[in-house]
């Protein structure tokens, strides 16, 4: 599947999807927690930021392949969505020109479209918290693009640095934005429930005042690797 | 006139002022629109980003060149300031230090200037969101700044990557800042006028589900070019 | 003393604090003018950013030094705290993992520590919001990171480009973050005390309308370094 | 396949090469041509640099994905590389240190390892261009790495924002670094080969002053663009 | 003139240049001497690098405004060139792309153009240090770029930070590049040849290890300013 | 001592050195061993790369600090310099102007002084090469400085990350910059020796083909914290 990465001219009219009602779990656990969920992978770089706070999401998404400068291929994109999808966007070439706007979040609105993340930049993004839609981008500029060149729609890409296939999950907070796997979806819920369950139970202990040191029993491997307490730096010497 | 750019020790007193009421109306349209309607130019970079969230302005520009690490011709420009003026100010060579706080910002606001754009730090950040003076720049620093070097008053400059001259007109919105030459302000009113009821017209259809690829008729050249539709992944082979 | 910078297994248990009621009103002079009334030093580089806005904090600084992608000397850290401090973090190498979420927030904030300034990255930053606890922050990752490295707890170490010891004073808010020498905060506190009563006079004046150029008594300097005024660029020629 | 990117803890033995002759053919045509000749895509990150210059090479991919700060899988991996790989590294986190230097190339080399991609740091580079080892990398820093996480060898992985599989061929030049599909060497190999002796036709046609508009027939296409001469800056009033 | 900039769809034939024989001498000063011989203006962003060591150029500029990611213009600014001329290109948004290679440089020795200065990438870079073509550019990339938009010829544009007309002088060696205004290419030559002189007689003094405290007479200003010696550290006190 | 950090106005006469045959010993391991064989402490930030390729030097530092865009303090640091000493330099707040060029470095070499270290620019950077002066900086450009604002010589300061005394020895090479405590340079030079050794012999069982895993006994270890060797891809599943 991996071999379409980078090819243009091509759109993918139907994707799998995952449970509907384990993507909207998703949500609820945070991009930091399912990222250690699912062994500490998926996560896009940091430079992808939202332009709102306080705002997380999740949803299946639906990739799209543009050329530098060339915001076409959204139109196309949009035929492809369904409610609960989330746009997941790449440039061919770096670019922070400002792709996506009102209308076009109008438009993904109204077909039920939940949010788009996308490795380039936006532009409207006073109306688009106004309006309530929300985005994860690189960049925010007002530059307008053409509409000139092929990309693609639902083949596989590179955002953020991390792999992402049509289908496949993805949960974006005030942290960031992480990827799950479609296939890993009900393994990642499960473990993501354990993993909240369990630091909700040690955030009772911390806030009691107890210390993580005896929380997690520490000190013995802490002193196995050396860690030497004195009372003053003077205790050190020079 | 560009002769003049990069020249220091000069204060130039009377500069042309586009007409208030259509400065004032440019406010309304947004950077992103004026930037289209003037053929997508005037737009500064990217790194020059808004203190505050949800503020819009416009104004007529007195530029200011400072040199690295000082602010003392602030204190000139304040004198050859009306109500409505906006300060576009660049040093002349890059710097992050804070040129700008709230005791600056007091006297401009005394003196009716709108906001500050500068290609450079500001601070006291918390303050001048609190006096609801508005503020375009490259970095906050608390990091002081002296008097101790000329640079010049309403000369023109390359301020954000673009040219600027005293007597343009700067917009200023979320995202970003766009400048308009003063001699082309009543066409680029005129065009923006026109792209907003465009666009509006546009929302509206787009919001009742409406795809773009029929209202803009995409489907015809987007075949032409090559676009093809496939079921799925499997049906591209390997 | 920093001769000991960069060195790791080591926890220094007693450290000396400032007086309280000195290291509380620095809070309220902020940021920039603590920065000036100390001589403009101390500033930490502008790249470390609150996560929260409005938000203006100081504290007795306790140092931690970690491993790239390990935060393991939090732990450590933590017991070594007393309420009114500040802890002060930096790695050993450049990185952005997310090395602090809520957890560690909730214990911190349970012994009465007051923030965190980390010259790398933090995660939960939606919670750390809500729960109110400050932190300034190079990045935000939800990347987590592992506990297998000693660092050290309380020996001098450089955070955002400055020279920190464990006992000196942080001061941070919106503008960003400064220290304050422990030996000096008496000093930086009637410093700065003058300083805000100086310019909270020149407040008055210059929202009266005064002009620096007045107050100041600027204009005699600025002919004497050949400060020139002309009615426009016309009569500048070419 | 992609489903094992990021996992942790595993060595795959035994991966498939494509054909070695054309493997070294592809070292010919230089990353540029190769990016075109496959349809403009797996091109790395342009951060991706090259420690020496004058310096082209083309081998089979080992992949090994490390911790930050963490370089103990390089010895993991060397037992599976084959005379004639190249090692493509990444971290799992966003790491600039040092992981390589010259041990670690001096065994590389004995082992007929042809060069190191790697989007992290690596030292020792005065050395390591003495010895003739190629490699192209993130950053150059001193900075030492542990032993102690482990990491995958021979799992594919994002390196320099481009999905890369073991066994996949890399190109690096001055230029950057290109990743070919190992099942689309023939393929990539032929159409370079045919970009190739295009290019050196038009360069003789180019070098005998002949122009682009005329060779590749533009005038026509830019005319109906629109494109307009006019005889100097004049003509275009204001 | 400055109305122009940013309009696309425009070719200037006919521009202006300066006297041969002073763009000539310009190149034997260097940048940094011309830079301060004409009142420190002028100069380039320092991100805009030569892609080869020791070589210092000077020419007339023809300018070429090119949309990201398109570098259709190149062909057709190649027809509007002269011997002598330097190319000076600009991207109308942020792009690193590889606008040139080669053949373009092929084409361009072919005209008698000098070097190219572009705020964008370029490739084949090993091919144009062998054949001689000098480069200066903010990015080396392999991507390839389209043909499909116009952008303008010979108009004035904005190019590292710095307005450029055609017809101003280019010069560029290691340091960077700086532009000179036609009309003022005379008297800057004059500067220069006035400041090499000096600088050649300070450096006899200085390689003679007088010091520059005395040659410049700076004690006297140094001890007004309050500069103050001491025997030792320990002099101060804490 | 540190007290005195980012003082200004203050010149340091008599600065301890450490011993001449030492310091130059130094220079023969290397950036990377000298920083392995001191703790992993005193690496300069990777930012600071050299503007020549091939030359190590080490050498007693010289603190200067200088303002922003100023580089009187220059001058006086020559005064106090002694044939073997190191310029290190660092500016008040972030300056990548052209502090230094073939001047200054005429007068630094007339005086034994074997390099500069500067966390900002240089310009003359052909020249600086042609003489064989060696420079690490920031950064490149011919930006021009100004004389009006006293810095201090002689004090700590902190440069590229690092605390640095006057009289701390700094060695740098292609690598990047380390600096070594005055008062631990023969405890460095005899752990540098050892570690060279160690790497000796290393080397020639890695030339000869020996694994790593072999010399270092990893395998058992890697085994404990669970490494699994799979025969292919397949083997592992989805």
């Amino acid at each position: 599947m991996s071999e379409h990465i980078g090819k243009t001219g091509i759109v993918v009219r139907h994707i799998p999807r995952a449970e509907a009602a384990l993507v909207d779990e998703l949500r609820s656990f945070g991009v930091a927690t399912i990222h250690e969920a699912q062994g500490r992978k998926g996560l896009f770089a940091a430079s992808i930021r939202p332009i709102q706070q306080g705002t997380a999401i999740s949803g299946s998404v639906v990739t799209v392949l543009v050329a530098p400068g060339d915001n076409w291929m959204f139109h196309v994109a949009m035929e492809q969505c369904r409610p609960g999808d989330i746009l997941v966007v790449a440039p061919s070439s770096p670019c922070t020109d400002g792709y996506f706007g009102d209308l076009l979040a109008t438009s993904l609105k109204a077909h039920g479209v939940r949010a788009l993340v996308i490795d380039a930049g936006v532009r409207d993004t006073h109306t688009l918290r106004e309006m309530g839609f929300p985005v994860w981008s690189r960049a925010i500029s007002a530059q307008g693009t053409i509409k000139e060149t092929l990309g693609s729609v639902n083949l596989p890409l590179v955002c953020g640095g991390q792999l992402v296939h049509p289908g496949d999950v993805v949960v974006a907070d005030d942290d960031g934005v992480v990827v799950v796997r479609r296939s890993e979806v009900p393994h990642v819920v499960e473990a993501s429930r354990a993993r909240a369950d369990l630091e909700e139970q040690k955030a009772v202990r911390l806030a009691n005042g107890e210390l993580g040191l005896d929380i997690y029993n520490m000190r013995a491997r802490l002193a196995e690797k050396g860690l030497r307490y004195v009372d003053s730096l003077e205790e050190l010497g020079d």
